[in-house]
This record gives structure tokens, sequence and C-alpha cells, in this order.
């Protein structure tokens, strides 16, 4: 039997990042501002440092990796690619199965991959304070990392429902020094907007998103982080990739399939686009972005430009969207639960690069269960997006007979999520179709552009 | 800057166990029964397979390790040597400090090691069922895995405040399909007889093993395991310290001085005993177990023959003890909280061959702060114990100028503790520093030997 884990040394970290943008077939839709025209690097230098905004509009295939972000990796990268032997068996498959890693970082997902790199150039520019906001505590804890390493301050606002669901993500954060906050909070004009029209309101990463861009626009000190959607934070992620990649060729194989959960698009696109240049050499490969029934942004949303918030703060992004007034039922991958996506991960999907697939909650955890029993790692409910997609594609391979090669991005673990599983035990559990009405409604409030 | 981390290929994890018995100056002293006599192996097979009693009794040097349970070592080991650059910066030391980290196992500790090992036994023996106590949850969670993996049902009898404090660990015993029981319970006599008494007992490792024995020995198609103390339990352990030896070699250093966290003695053991090896040729090398000033065993205990268990229920085993009947404070690290110690690193402790130290409960959490803020992970509140050792170590080294190599076993991650992070913060913990009197007292409960 082959070994279970492929591993490479710490010699084999990338030295650079993947550009999607120089590869794609059509140039990425620029985002817009109020007055409907290309917003320009001017219009973001209140939030976010220069070299981020360099990153967001490079047309350069690749990117360097400055070292103290090599450093900082160093400490969990490379991460293992497994071999799933034991859940290939359980499952009586011909395929074979295998899945990155990315739990094993302290903070237990992917999220640092682009935390570290949007710390170390906040602090190169002079930056004290980063605020950002989180769903299911895995970008927050990343940023508290993150800043812990290069020694800034950093505030959290934390999407209320996970807030309460999730104590102790806050605890970790609280470890590695960073402040946090339930969102909706009274500190902001957008958190106090949307308190007065919903008091109970459970939060959003929309609404989160706002608070956190308005204070770092306050604030001279301080810039804000976002841990998924915009183009530089998928160009970070590419390091999972660029490894499995390299991964891939060590064990003489090369996936078929590729599958990625798929909120905001960091996960997919991390894991997804540094394969698209084999794809575009002509080789048959499917890239798979898994998304929530009840959140199902790109299978269902509309293209169009919306907002990247809840209030209307940031530039107008072309991408599949539900609407940035939407606010997803509190199902338990909180990460998954924002109301747009990735323009990247959305124009490659409207041209028919990639593709979506939506799996609905109890079908995500029986997966999940499976997997854990199978090969020990208990994983992050919205890791359990791919796992369920891919055991789908690996029992219509036994039927089929054959032996395809799947691969998907075991994002994180479930530690921090067992609350959740309790629920899935007690039965607790539903799944939800989110509503026809609700998405055609959504495209009556979508902004009039130009 | 050499590499953060030492990694060792698939191949490298080991294929023998090393059995300290056969290298220490004296015999171990035996087990003895009820009527003073050393007890043979048939007094043990209602409860454990033949294979575990032979390793409990064997002198042969090394012991292999059966293929079915390396294949599961596959899915986490070996686990990397970290060299703590970050660490080393933050104390200004010019000792170097190396780590092993174990948290990388599905369980996020060390235990896996003995639980699959023994999971595999009992199965080979054509056992159904298997029957535990867990602390801090630990061991109850790394058997139900090993339980899983070999087709056996788990029940774990789990000591009653950590069951309330750790909810999470339960979830994820059931997600491996194990059935989670809050000790004392009313389903034996033991916990019966405890609950009569004090009807609110937090429960003890020493409750919950009277608890789990007796199950075991009622039921012919079940068998009782332990995640500590026996000598069988050290030797699975030794993969650590086996695999820690040659990252070593290839970092081209050697330790000065090894800490680990020691309740029962599987950390303790794991890591030092295949070092004892260099020690015996002259090598100038400090082995330290680390313990809680709360439950002070080695460093206040009495050296004397007593129970494993709270009511009386296994053989007299000579070791440090604090009497059977202890029940020790409520602290967090809730896997050091044990009356007794393994007879082995007893032993080796009487006889000045191993140290022991006892720290205080506070400065074991500012340690772990300190060292997830450098290193990023999050350590368990029982791992915390031996990085209070080492950076008080650390620092004394800074006095001297000496640049010594430090290294120690980071047992496991901290994901499942952070309500005693939560309590640390909001200032709810306390030092506790165990009565004088109850240890002259507990000179008189020692049970008479022959």
């Amino acid at each position: 039997m082959s070994d279970t884990k492929i591993l490479l040394p710490e010699s084999d970290i990338p030295t650079h990042w993947y550009n999607v943008m120089a590869d794609m077939p059509n140039p990425p839709a620029p985002p817009l501002g109020p007055d409907g025209q290309p917003v320009g690097p001017d219009a973001l230098a209140a939030i976010f440092p220069d070299a981020v905004i360099e990153q967001e509009m490079s047309a350069e295939r690749w990117i360097e990796i400055p070292e103290p972000v090599r450093e900082i990796y160093r400490l969990w990268r490379p991460s293992p690619l497994f071999r799933a032997h034991r859940l290939e068996q359980a499952l009586g498959t011909p395929a074979r199965i295998y899945y990155k890693y990315e739990g094993v970082s302290p903070a237990g997902s992917h999220k640092p991959n682009s935390a570290v790199a949007q710390a170390y150039y906040n602090q190169q520019a002079g930056i004290k304070r980063l605020t950002t906001e989180t769903g299911a505590g895995q970008w927050g804890s990343s940023l508290a990392l993150a800043g812990q390493m290069f020694g800034l301050e950093v505030r959290v606002y934390m999407v209320k429902v996970s807030y309460e669901q999730k104590p102790f993500r806050r605890s970790m954060m609280q470890t590695w020094g960073a402040e946090v906050l339930a969102s909706p909070t009274d500190r902001t004009e957008a958190g106090r907007g949307i308190l007065a029209k919903h008091p109970d309101s459970p939060g959003s990463l929309g609404i989160a998103i706002s608070e956190a861009v308005e204070e770092a626009a306050s604030r001279a000190d301080t810039n804000y982080t976002l841990g998924s959607v915009l183009n530089h934070v998928l160009l970070h992620q590419t390091v999972i990739g660029l490894e499995a990649r390299k991964q891939f060729e060590l064990a003489g194989d090369f996936p078929d399939v590729i599958f990625a959960p798929c909120g905001g698009g960091s996960n997919f696109g991390g894991v997804a686009f540094p394969f698209l240049e084999a794809k575009a050499g002509g080789r048959e490969l499917r890239l798979v972005a898994v998304e929530p029934a009840s959140c199902p942004t790109l299978t269902r949303g509309h293209y169009a430009y919306d907002f990247g918030d809840s209030v209307g703060l940031t530039p107008l992004m072309l991408m599949y969207t539900l609407g940035h007034d939407f606010v997803p039922p509190g199902i338990h991958a909180g990460g998954l639960r924002y109301h747009g996506d990735s323009p990247l991960v959305s124009q490659l999907h409207k041209e028919g690069i990639v593709e979506a697939q939506a799996v609905q909650q109890l079908a995500t955890f029986e997966a999940g269960i499976a997997f854990a029993r199978a090969e020990g790692i208990v994983p992050a409910p919205e890791s359990n997006h791919a796992i369920a997609a891919c055991i789908d594609e690996a029992r219509r391979c036994k039927e089929s007979g054959e032996a395809k090669t799947l691969f998907f991005n075991l994002s994180g673990h479930g530690h921090f999520d067992m609350a959740a599983y309790d629920r899935y035990f007690a039965g607790e559990l539903e799944d939800y179709e989110y509503p026809a009405e609700a998405i055609d409604e959504a495209l009556h409030n979508l902004p009039k552009v130009g």
C-alpha cells in the first residue's frame, strides 16, 4: 500500500503565489464606485495597504511571497496531502481519493494563509491595528494569530449567531490577544442601523463587514482585512493548490475532479486555481465549488453587480449574489453564510470553466461522520460540503466501475464545531431549501449600476 | 535559520516499541494480590487480552509493533519535532528549545498511540466491547477513535467534572461511535457506593477506573483498557521518544533536559524512556516529570503499595501515591488528576534516575499563552505544565548564558480546553497547594500489604 501522507519539506513551500487573473480567458470585470465608474487604487487606500491593493489589481502571473510570510508559513506548511485509503475501502469504490489537510495550521483551517500575508503587508505599511469580520470564527482566529505574529492589535466583529454557538473560537482569539465583539454592535453606524430595524438580528457576514470597514475607514492607524471574496485573498490561498500539484507529482497521480467548499471562494480558489493551468492545457479536469443549499449563491444567485457588505459601503462587484441584504438561515457552516461570492470564481463559473453544486445540511454531516470514522479527523462543517460531494462521486465511480482520481480540500477540523455535531446527533438539524420567491425578490434589491 | 519542523517519512515509524524494563537497574516491583503475593497473568485475564498481559510483564527490550497498528499510526505519525525559534526569540534565551507535537493525531493528543494498540490486541482476541475511564477526555476520545478503527464498541466512564466542563469531548467520542457516561454513575456497584457517600462527587479517575473495571470483569465479551499508569501503556507511548531520537539525529542536536507533563506517566514515559539508554551511556541528561502542585504525586506522595482505583478492585502497585481515596481539586488539567503514578516512573524516580517538579496552575496557563503567542499552537492545559518548566529553564539559561538544548513533549492541543483559558482570562482560576495534613492522613489509609 502506498504512503498515507504525501509530505513536502519546508524548502518546498511555494516562493510565489499564482495569480489566476493572468490566465483568465477574459479580463476580470472591475469593481465599480457609486458613480458606476471603475474604482481606482485610491478608493481603497483608506482601508488597505498599497501592496495589497496592487495584488488586488495585478495581472502578473507569479507574485513573490515575502520571506517573513514564508517564515510564519513554516510553523505548519507545507500541509500534508492524504491518500484516503480507509475511506476508499469503507465506500468500496474503485476511485482513488486524496485530501489536502489545512487543519494543521494553529488556527485549524486554511485561513491563516492569507491572514499572515495581510498582517505582514499592513505592518510594513506602518499600520498598528486591524479590524475584520468573522463568521464561523475561522477567519477571525486566523487574523488574531497573524496579528500577534506581526505585533498588530486586532479587533474582530463576529457574526452574533456564531459568537453564541462558538464561544471557544472567541477564547482562542483572546489567547492570541485579539478583541472580539458580537456583530451587529452598537459601536458603528452600520450596526446601530441594523439593530434599529432588527433588534434580534443573528448577524451575517455582510453586516459584520460593514462594521469592520466603517471602523477602519474612520481611523488612520487602522486597516481592514477580509478573509475571502477579494482577489488578493484568493491569491494568497493558492499555496494550497501549488503544494498539492507538487504532491500529486510525487504520488504519480493527477486529479480528475477537485472539490472544495465555497462560501466567499478563498478555499475553492486556493486549491482549484493552480490546477486551471493544467486544464487549459487540454486536460480533462472538473473543478467543483460546493455550497450549502441554504445559501445557493453560485447555483441559484444572480450574476450582477452588488455590494460586498450589507449596508453598501464597499465598491460594487460583479458576482453571483443573493442580494446584499440577504440574511441566510443560521446553519452551522458559518463560513459559508455569505450573500455573494468571489468575483473571480463567479466569472469562471459564468464562463463554464468551473462548476458549482449545492448540498443539503444533513447530507454534509452524514458525510463528515463517515469520513471521521474512516480517516480519524473530525472535519469542519464547511469541509463536510466538499466531502459530501466527493463521496457522492466516489459512489458513482463504484456504480460505473471508473477508477477516477478524486481530490478535495479538507479546509479545517471541526474541534470548534462539536455543538453542531451534537445537534445533528440529537436530530435538531434540518435541511433547508432557499425559497425561489426570495431569490426573485433579490433581483429588485440589486443596486442600479451607473 | 534551520528548519522549523523536523519531519520523518512514514517508513520511519518505529517497527518496535522500547521496553524500559529490560534496562532498569533493578527489576520492577511486581503488582500484588489481596493476599500480598505477586499476581500472575491469570488474575488479569478477566479484563485484558493475553498479548497485553504479556507486554505488562515482559523483560524483552524490543517488542514488535503489529503491522495493522502501524497502518493506523500512519494517519498521523511520525509526528513533527519543532524547533521553537520564535519562542527562543521571545524569551531572549541562548537555549535551543524543541518540542514534539502529538496534537496532530485525530484525537488531538498522544493517547491514540496506546489506544490503537490496545484495540487491536482486543479485536485479535475476539473481544467485542471495550470499557474505559477518561479524565480530560483525551484518553476516552482516543479509545473511541481506536475502537472505531477496529470495529469494537466502546463505553467511556468520564469523570463528571470533565464531562460537564468539556461537553465537546463527549460529542467527539460520539462522532467516533462511542457511548459516554458521567462517572460516578448508578450503573455499577462502585459508582453507587461513591454516590451514597458523596451524592455531589465531581468524580475522579480512580472512581471511573473502578466502574470501568467492574463492568469489564462482569462481561465475557468486554475488556477494560487504561490510558496510562500500566507498563504496556508506557511501552506503546515510546514511539514518541523513539521518533524524537531519530529527529534529533537529523537536527544534529541532543537534549540536555527533557520535560513532560506527568499524571499517570504515559506521556512522560513515552518521551523519556527511549532517551534513558543514552543517559545510561554516561551522557549528561535530565529527565523531568512535571506535575500539578494540586496533585503532587511524585514530589510529595508516599512511595508505597496502593490500589490503582478508588474502590480497591485492582492489584496493589508499588508507586508514589496520595492515597487511593484521594479526590483532587477540580483543576482543569483533568489528565493529571490521578492519585498515583506509573510504577515504572515511580521506581525510576525513587532510584534517582528521573526527576520530578510540581508547578502551580496559574504559571502553567501563563506559560501556555506565551507559547501560543510565539509558536501559534494553543496547548492543552496538561502540556502547559511541561512548557512552564521548560520556559523556567530557558530563563535560567538566559541568566547563566548557557546554550542548553531543551526538549518538551507538547502532548496535545487545547481546542477542547478553551473554557479553562476563558476562566484564566476572567481571573477565575486559582493556585492550590495540596495541604500537608491530607498527605499525612493518606499514610493511614494505605492498604496493609501481606
